[in-house]
């Protein structure tokens, strides 16, 4: 087993929270590897650290522990949970914050994703899955406090996992856990694939929900912000300006070459974003 | 003894300043973990290093090595001391960073703290202590500036006392060491209890100097910013709107569910927050 | 060798970007050891990723790898390379990131350095040095995207070479790789030296090009934005407002006593200093 465990958070990096966290988990596991993923997750931004943790994940050792805090609702009867998949353990409260990696490791067989709807509420799925709903209170540090379960319940989980533990010391297995619906890109009634953005990254690069396999083979136009972005380039600095690319994490971004795309275009979250295919302009 | 060494600072995150200690501490011993409790302390804020570490420190190993440097007077005569208790090691400037851990883990006999007032000057304190005055220059890395002492002297004495060498290597065994007297909750002439705000967090939770144990067992009213908030609740999601907790770290503190409650109020460091009993009001 | 490999880049906190070239490395090489050296580097400021990577990279141990991520041209035909020195390796983007530690590092005989202008292009520089241009796509991680070769063959590069491969081993040997001139302080007509601000740090210090050396041994006066401050100072809290000092790096600095050189004079970077000696005033 991998010893090492990532932390996303949105407690920031001013307070003591992210330290508390880790000196419980050294205490426990000296030989632990502690990896920040961000803790600058917008605070109770939920699908903004499911993204984030997406993004990150797939680059770490196999068995590496993720540990994702970001729980508006600690202390109320929402579910600490550890999702164990091939390739890694996720600990989180069960509030839809592994959502995408949920997707991504734990396909369902016949999801037809295209018709779901990005205002969709979170859904209790059932698909075939290896989880544990935390309940042993044997592992936690005591007394725990009822609005931080990431220092007094996560963290020392999460280090006793590291040692070798089985999930299933931790409590009870589970058949099913919260989710959001992953947001998909889907065709108007003009016949042009529709996305949103995402995710704004710290150079301002628009991350689309628009995978590369949904980016149509013909010569295309986007549409963003009253703007027209004409063909697809292959690396930022290729095209002065705006440009479109597919991006280092397979989805379709909109860059500004030595610039700001978001400060430009006045693009934020959620704004829509239209591929139009030659033929049919 | 525990490797790990945390730094608490001002260097902020952009500057060479953290890593430059971070290079001198592995060159001396390759095995020490680093951990960073905040580098985000305010310039020159010594009261907010101290309430930050004092925080933090009680979850990391026993043995583990403080090294705290908000430092203004960094190459006058101040001294560089090192304060052993029975948990960890403490190293910084003799400015009064310490006073919290110190009035934690070396208290007085017979200490009257609510008499103490907020306006109190820096003190000498004379307590039982186990300290050193760190005076020896065979552990400095020279050589050494007038205005950086946290690379020149601290890193490399925390890497050397974190390969197993005694305190009383690096300096002269000293008695005492200034503090500054810890703010404390006072009752008025009308029987409330009275404390201020000390800390404003990542979320907007306003942590007050008022502990668990000082609060009134009777119902309460909380009044601050010219808002009464009735009764203390046990966790964030629990109320909507404004909320009094007990905080994670045992302070009162003033939350907003989903919300950030220093903006709500307007409310900042040092205002005052005071309980009403139910029978007094 | 050294496992500590260092990451200077103009990633952000707030993505996933550096966590993923973490976990690229710790997959490689779990006995890496990572430090952040900053991920603030203004997007797409490659002088100010040189002058921090100069700042920091002395402290660190024999043998340490260095790796500067600030890529603007990331995807098209600019060089990854290795520079290895006596001291350490440094892998980069060949865009003159690496200017500082070059001429630290890899000295000319006979530069005759006051002579360079600060309006300098980027110079192919030919000196004896030992770099590679990687070129090896054995080591990198499949499929390698056009946009973050931070993450795909930088990372995974440092991390081989932490394990004790040769530098040849990625690449080919090349015998020359771009600068920047290294911007210095000159004499004006009036025999007076010019320099300019390098870098405002967290506590608005203001960091000239201006050395320990180059400084008069006369008593000066040092001209800054229509201020005129006399003499120079050993340490910050020495004198009361603006201060002259030698910084922890040994470049003249600016400074404000408890307060914020940067904010109390308007100063950037870039703008001039002047020192005038008093027999010349």
């Amino acid at each position: 087993m991998s010893s090492v465990i990532t932390l996303t958070t949105d407690f920031g990096l001013s307070d003591a929270y992210v330290a508390s966290m880790k000196g419980i988990i050294l205490d426990i596991n000296p030989k632990a590897t502690i990896v920040d993923i961000s803790h600058l997750i917008e605070p109770q931004n939920i699908l903004q650290a499911a993204f984030t943790l997406h993004m990150a994940h797939r680059y770490f050792p196999n068995g590496t522990i993720h540990v994702v805090i970001v729980d508006p609702s600690v202390g109320s009867q929402r579910r600490a949970i550890i999702l164990k998949t091939p390739s890694a353990y996720f600990l989180a409260p069960d509030n839809g914050v592994l959502s995408y990696v949920f997707d991504e490791l734990c396909p369902a067989a016949n999801l037809t994703s295209t018709q779901i709807s990005t205002k969709s509420k979170l859904r209790n799925i059932k698909r075939p899955l290896n989880a544990v709903y935390i309940t042993n209170p044997a592992f936690w540090y005591q007394p725990v406090s009822t609005t931080f379960h990431g220092r007094d319940i996560f963290a020392p989980v999460a280090a006793h996992l590291s040692t070798g533990l089985a999930p299933q010391e931790f409590g009870e297995v589970i058949d099913s856990i919260y989710t959001f619906p992953i947001p998909q890109p889907y065709y108007d009634s003009d016949g042009n694939l529709v996305g949103y953005i995402l995710h704004t990254d710290n150079f301002g690069n628009l991350i689309t929900n628009i995978k590369d396999s949904d980016v149509p083979r013909e010569e295309s136009t986007i549409k963003i912000s009253n703007q027209s972005i004409h063909g697809i380039n292959r690396f930022y600095a290729e095209k002065r300006g705006l440009a479109v690319i597919i991006g280092s994490s397979g989805y379709l971004e909109i860059s500004f070459s030595n610039g700001n795309a978001a400060t430009f275009l006045g693009a934020k979250v959620g704004d829509k974003v239209k591929i139009i295919t030659q033929k049919r302009e």
